[in-house]
C-alpha cells in the first residue's frame, strides 16, 4: 500500500500542476498551437516604484481572466546587449489556447475594469501576439 | 484495483508533463522566478516562405540547448489593433530558470552554430529579457 500511496500523492501533485498553469501532456499539446500576448507597458512615471507596484496590482487582478492558461510579469533583466530593449516598465506575457480565447480576454469585464482603473499609468503599450508555428 | 490502475496512469501522463515542459508543481514554482527571453526577428526577404521555413529550422535545432525549460516560436497573429507590433516575420520565446542559464545559451556550441548557420538570413533582431517580478 506504501507505493500506492505515493503514486496516489503524487498523482495529485502533478494534476494540481497540469490544470492550474500552461503545460498539457504531449499528446494533447501537440494538437493545439498555444498564442501568447505579449505586452510591454512603459510608464508615464517610469522612475515611480510606486506607480510600477499598481501597474503589477492591477496585472495581479488581471490574471484572474478565465481564458488565460498562464501568466508572467516581468520587469527589464540586467542583461544588456545591443539588441536588447529594456526601456519598458513592465513585461506581461500570456498564453492563451487560441485566438478566441484571446478575444475573450480583451472583452472580458475583469479587463475593461483594469483598463479603467490603471491606464492611466502608462504612456504607451506595445503588444506582439504570436501564433504557434 | 481499477481506480488504483487509473490513477497510475494519471500519474505517468503528468509526470511526463512536468518533466517535459514549463510546470513544476505549484510549491516548486513558487521558489523560483522565470526568466523570459523574447526575441523577435525581420527577415531581410520577409515575403520568402523559404527563407522563414528555414529559419524556424534553425530555430527548431536551436531549442535543443539544454538550459531551455520552454520554447515557443510563432507567427504574427492576425490580431491588428494600433498597439500591436505585427511588422516582425518569426517570434522566438523562451523560459529559463534565472539570469545563469540565460547565459549559458548564449555561449552554448548550438547557440553559436545557429548564428553562424542562419543570421544571413535576417536584418533586424529585438530581444526583450523580463524578469518575474
Amino acid at each position: 500500500m506504501k507505493t500506492i500511496k505515493r503514486r496516489s500523492f503524487l498523482t495529485n501533485v502533478a494534476i494540481t500542476s497540469a490544470l492550474g498553469a500552461v503545460v498539457l501532456p504531449s499528446e494533447a499539446k501537440s494538437k493545439k498551437k498555444t498564442f501568447i500576448h505579449h505586452v510591454y507597458f512603459w510608464l508615464k512615471n517610469p522612475s515611480s516604484e510606486a506607480d510600477r507596484s499598481k501597474l503589477i496590482e492591477g496585472l495581479t487582478a488581471l490574471s484572474k481572466v478565465p481564458t488565460i492558461r498562464f501568466h508572467h510579469i516581468g520587469l527589464p533583466a540586467s542583461t544588456n546587449r545591443s539588441v536588447i530593449e529594456r526601456s519598458y516598465s513592465v513585461s506581461w506575457m500570456l498564453f492563451f489556447d487560441n485566438l478566441a480565447e484571446e478575444e475573450i480576454y480583451q472583452t472580458h469585464p475583469i479587463h475593461l475594469k483594469f483598463i479603467a482603473d490603471y491606464s492611466h499609468l502608462w504612456e504607451k503599450v506595445t503588444v506582439f501576439d504570436s501564433e504557434e508555428v
